[in-house]
């Protein structure tokens, strides 16, 4: 008895000692990023044709019903992967091709089925897709990927999961394999779906001016991520890039440069366009009444307490100072006139109307307002505040949107946001609970948690030690630990929709913003289309490395987490003392 | 009387309105970086022929003193000169062409005066130059600028700060001027020396893997900012990445790749021949006995401890861990054989052995290292150190060159290093003061001020919050704020020949490393350039902003450290509250 488990102990050690030697220190397999809900693999690996054939239908009611719009995606989709599959020869440092589990097989079609032909991008859009590798074919047919999905935006996402399955290999000569990629532990069985149906990224191109081309390229990478929401923080108080038709010295004398450093209708079109190819809606946000003093440079007339100095932080949560002037009515006239031009250059349904950081100083030692408080018995700059947002409200509801706000609208001031509008909340889960407690939807992004421009130090100010309220640096690690609907009911949980990263570009712009949004960001986004439920980041860990350099293959300066050493070998953990 | 003093209030307010109206926030002049030690300026504007001519010339004694090697460099300079004007079109967000103070004068020579025409790039050579720039011509002469120099290396850090003299304007076919590149505030006089002999920047080619070309790009900016050692941290725990004759499997088992990540001799030799043209030094450092884990993948035996896990920390500073065995004959014959090996292919004469993080817990589990304690009476680890640093410094000194170690080495260990060494103190001025005690030069770079890496949270590990020792960022005014002769006095302070910062590449790689390095390196050339005296953030913010600018003109991914609009506007410090 003794004997015959010392020989097992041998066998075990022996088993153990083959595994250590002879593969990777993680027990890898394709790194997919964001997880799948579902995932069942085998030990194949197959090979793929180059020219692998895409092709599409419906399953019902008919064929009519595939929409002009789902037809264009799926041609955009078709390209786009078939061009990838030729250009990226992504050699991953943990994947690697395995004679031994190789089978003749060649994965020639990729048939996507979807049953609903006419479905529109917008949220809650159904998003889930199942997808099939097989490693084996029936006798006279062709090896063919399967991709079901309700709508062509679960079909995209099924796309992405398809590239990430792929492999390079520019040593398959040497075996006499005449194909150049292939996808290991097949056959794969994904069934997979998000688990918030708002997953965003900020882009703030207001402080610092990015090139269309910088945001289609940021769009482009947001897709492979499964995030489904630009949230385009286009105009703040530094500048106002945006060219208006009707007023067109916003952009002439508000942009750092009213030719080069602008986003015209055109530019605008393109990037929504763009997105909309990749299941991404683009969300403006103009925000109002704080956070426009580049409104000034052109209309000075409506904006109070502009470029307040050396005292800035009285009049503002940074500078340069300037509100909308509550008092006049030009500014209201400008609020119906700008509101509908700004909204019909986008197509998705919701806009951001800002309503964050207010500083009711600016307006109490303004003259007309002064004037009016005097003139106007009960009237304050609260109710000034109310009158303001409620004109903004009205006017993106009459533009037939449905408006976004900052959390302050409806937690700091208790204004009457319509309960259609979507609250965005930058604090932690108390807030996120007082908001919803309120009846409001909410998305989230917590600044200890998802703020991506944190942990440079201060830059506002020449202090030495230039500390800032939001460092430290967000670390992955401390990204994917962020739980959106922690401490929520199970009822209350549901008004949580999802949730964003954010950079705000006071210390980025087109040199750095790349690394600083990735691959955190992705982080965020496992976060929530796997849901926060089960991550590990253990587990995480050389799933996210590998998938980093799966970005960094695509040409995103993603950020490196670790040396290449701890990627290949593991062993980079912290010890338990 | 009274009316004369309002009159006179009236006409200051006059003047500060136009002042404030006409002029930029910043009272701006040509932000040179590092400033010099002495320039007094003018206020004409002056244009640039293009094809601007370089001479040099030699004072004494003769022409025939000038070598080939002072030509070559003469020659690359003029070269990279020219190019650069007809390339660098900088137009500064600051500096802006003024008509009202331009003079029809174009400047066509350039000539350079050196004395010694046959000095060797080295420590303590000498770096000073005088440049002046005319705004005037005697009547038959061309518009000439002068610079003169002890050396070929002082003339080329005055053409360092013409280039940064020089801005672009498209505009000037509007005022019918036919030259595209101007200087204002001329007449310039500039009389400029280095306050250290030792400006250098670390760059950590182990822990993840640059290019030769992003060597040679880091090196071409640090020109820019006269910085004058490039510290090519370039083995370490992680990989191998020098290929050597004598041990070809340094690199063939212990780089990350045998082919496309790793550093032949002909690439050592590119890169130390381009950093001496530019007046750059590069001294390789071959860390010594610890952080040697490397070595261990094709050479096994010479190495302790290899990869101990989980408890790497009990063995190394990070993992993986791995000390040379000085319990071995090989790995004395290892070390006489490489370094006389990797010390040819570098110029300089220093060559920096290490020294630093042992962890005696490797050796004393070793099984050789206990036999041979036990068999040499009044032997212990520290003694073992003792001998292996004797034979690495021994062989560093006959190879005919100049060893440098970490502060460890003489304030741990209390070694016999000897006294022509440079120790590397990375410590704070406490340590600085007690190295120099023991009578050795110091070079600085504290990690609370000057590491590069710090701040982006805890690589190792998958701890949620993912703090790391060397928290937080150090932003520009940390790094600005560094005195390196803090605490000395005077005949101490002689000791503290300079100092640099260091770019370790846990968390950095080609993809974020000049990010990372840029701007930050440049403050601290500036204080190793200019002296920690009468260093001011305030005045250096905005000629910082504008240099930063100027590199990014270059084609450097600095980070952005402000809003454009405060780079443009001013007013973005802290408010005296």
């Amino acid at each position: 008895m003794l004997k015959k488990q010392n020989i097992v102990s041998s066998l075990l050690s022996l088993l153990l000692l083959y595994f250590c030697t002879f593969s990777n220190f993680f027990n890898f397999t394709n790194a997919l990023w964001p997880i799948p809900q579902q995932w069942s693999k085998g030990s194949t690996t197959i090979v793929l044709y180059p020219s692998v054939d895409i092709r599409l239908s419906i399953i019902s009611p008919t064929i009519e019903d595939l929409s002009i719009k789902t037809h264009t995606i799926f041609n955009s989709a078709k390209n786009r992967f078939q061009q990838s599959i030729i250009q990226e020869k992504y050699v991953s440092p943990n994947v690697k091709f395995n004679i031994s589990t190789y089978q003749p097989k060649i994965l020639q079609i990729v048939e996507i089925e979807i049953n609903d032909g006419n479905s529109e991008l917008g949220l809650g859009v159904n998003e889930s897709y199942c997808l099939s590798v097989p490693d084996n074919n029936d006798d006279n047919k062709p090896l063919t990927v399967k991709i079901t999905a309700e709508t062509i935006y679960g079909a995209l996402h099924g796309l992405t999961t398809l590239s990430q399955l792929i492999y390079y290999d520019n040593d398959f000569l040497k075996h006499d394999i005449h194909h150049e990629r292939y996808i290991p532990f097949a056959p794969h069985k994904i069934v997979d779906y998000p688990s918030f149906s708002y997953r965003g990224l900020l882009l703030d191109t207001s402080r610092n001016y990015y090139s269309v081309d910088d945001i289609l390229k940021t769009i482009e990478t947001m897709s492979w991520n499964k995030l489904n929401v630009f949230h385009w923080h286009i105009v703040d108080a530094t500048s106002w890039p945006v060219v208006s038709k009707k007023f067109p010295k916003l952009s002439e004398k508000g942009a750092y440069d009213p030719v080069t450093m602008i986003y015209t209708e055109q530019d605008i079109k393109i990037i929504d366009e763009f997105a909309k190819l990749r299941g991404i809606r683009v969300i403006p946000e103009f925000d109002m009444p704080g956070h426009t003093h580049s409104i000034s440079k052109g209309y000075p007339d409506i904006i109070a307490c502009i470029n307040e100095q050396p005292r800035w932080d009285l009049y503002a949560a940074e500078p340069p100072s300037g509100q909308l002037n509550p008092a006049k009515e030009e500014t209201y006239e400008f609020i119906r006139a700008l509101i509908p031009e700004m909204a019909s250059y986008f197509s998705d349904k919701y806009y951001h109307a800002g309503g964050d950081e207010i500083k009711t100083k600016c307006w109490e030692e303004d003259e007309d307002v002064e004037n009016y408080l005097a003139n106007n018995l009960g009237s304050s700059s609260e109710t000034l505040l109310a009158k303001i947002i409620e004109e903004v409200q009205n006017t993106v509801i009459s533009s037939n949107k449905i408006p976004m706000f900052w959390q302050e609208t409806v937690d700091t001031h208790n204004l009457a946001i319509t309960k259609d509008a979507i609250i965005q909340v930058w604090f932690g889960n108390d807030t996120v609970k007082n908001v919803i407690k309120k009846g409001y939807k909410v998305i989230v992004g917590s600044a200890e948690y998802w703020y991506l421009d944190c942990g440079h130090g201060g830059w506002v100010g020449n202090n030495i030690n230039g500390n800032s309220w939001c460092d430290p640096y967000k670390t992955w690690q401390k990204m994917y630990s962020f739980n959106p609907i922690n401490g929520l009911t199970k009822s209350e949980a549901k008004l949580v929709i999802g949730g964003e990263t954010l950079l705000w570009s006071e210390q980025a712009d087109p040199n750095n913003f790349e690394q600083l949004i990735w691959p955190r960001a992705s982080a965020a986004a496992e976060v929530l289309w796997t849901g926060p439920q089960n991550l590990d980041v253990n587990e995480a860990l050389p799933r996210l490395l590998d998938f980093r350099f799966r970005l960094v293959a695509r040409g995103v300066k993603a950020e490196p987490l670790q040396p290449l050493w701890c990627v290949l070998n593991g062993g980079c953990d912290m010890p338990n003392f």
